[in-house]
């Protein structure tokens, strides 16, 4: 039997993570040749290791450690470009204590250096996307150091932000937006 | 057996792996506000996690993955770095099969969109190091795919490599060498 195709099935994240989109559109960016963007694999600290014969190393013991940069880095028309992923159920908001400080100082680096530096941030709730540029980012982190809130207000991403269509292929076009704010 | 991992001092003088090394070179350089370039983690498969109560979270089943790319990357002087490091214990020659041909292709990918790429290949019996462009790695491993020798002979990378001094602080000055190269 053919089932009917469920309502905005195509376009709707639903049982994917923002994860796997950003993926899913680096293998698509990279297969065009477009860019070389990975998604850096989980810090991971090994303590216990087997290597039983004639098969391969099973790790017995290992915890997560936190990251000390972001999630995904690579090259773009000839320009270091570094983000971080972030989804919230918040609707009104973006609450900052989803970066940890090195997070900021990395991305912050890597601006001085001459790369470029952002964050994708998906509302789960509405399926809504942005890349928020580092420099936005880093005034409302200053705010909150100076004393202020301790979220990014919606409508202050709206204003800083570009909003991000969802596709089919690639899912997450961020190299639109890319594009549109760096060059 | 289960052994537990531990530094690895057979393939050093002076009991730092190539890995370590670059790791604290790094360090300096990121603490001089010279370069923003980091080693990725290793890549692992995660089975099974367990949760104790009241402590971290232990992983209890995971696997080596291959790495899909290289060992470092980062940005410095604007540009985006990409390079693997090497050790062997040959002499006269470093053998091609160090390399997986996904590392190939991404390092072209890398050159190919403006990016830097290179290996660092350390000789352990002899201490010495060498800054191999990419652009000289690939004529060798497409003289081995057309047929030819499955190395690069000690002399091919003297006269294609730029070769490095090793320091104190940092203990691999390997920005040196880019900047002779490529700037
Ligand atoms: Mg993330
Ligand atoms: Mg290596």
């Amino acid at each position: 039997s053919t089932k009917p195709l469920k309502k905005n099935s195509l376009f709707s994240n639903r049982g994917m993570t923002l994860e796997e989109d950003i993926n899913e559109s680096n293998a698509y960016y990279l297969s065009r040749n477009l860019a070389v963007i990975h998604k850096k694999p989980v810090p991971v600290q090994i303590v216990r290791v087997d290597y039983p014969a004639r098969s391969a190393a099973v790790i017995k013991e290992a915890y997560f450690r936190q990251a000390s940069t972001t999630d995904y880095n690579g090259v773009y028309k000839g320009k270091y470009i570094d983000f971080e992923a972030k989804e919230t159920n918040h609707t009104s908001s973006f609450p900052l204590k989803n970066f940890h400080a090195h997070q900021i100082s990395h991305m912050k680096q890597v601006e001085e250096h001459g790369g470029i530096a952002f964050v994708l941030i998906r509302f789960s709730k509405t399926d809504e996307l942005f890349l928020l540029p580092f420099a936005a980012l880093y005034d409302f982190w200053l705010r909150m150091t100076d004393g202020g809130r301790k979220s990014i207000t919606k409508e202050e991403i709206e204003n800083r932000s570009r909003s991000l269509k969802l596709g089919l292929s690639p899912r997450i076009p961020y190299l639109q937006a890319v594009d549109h704010v760096y060059f």
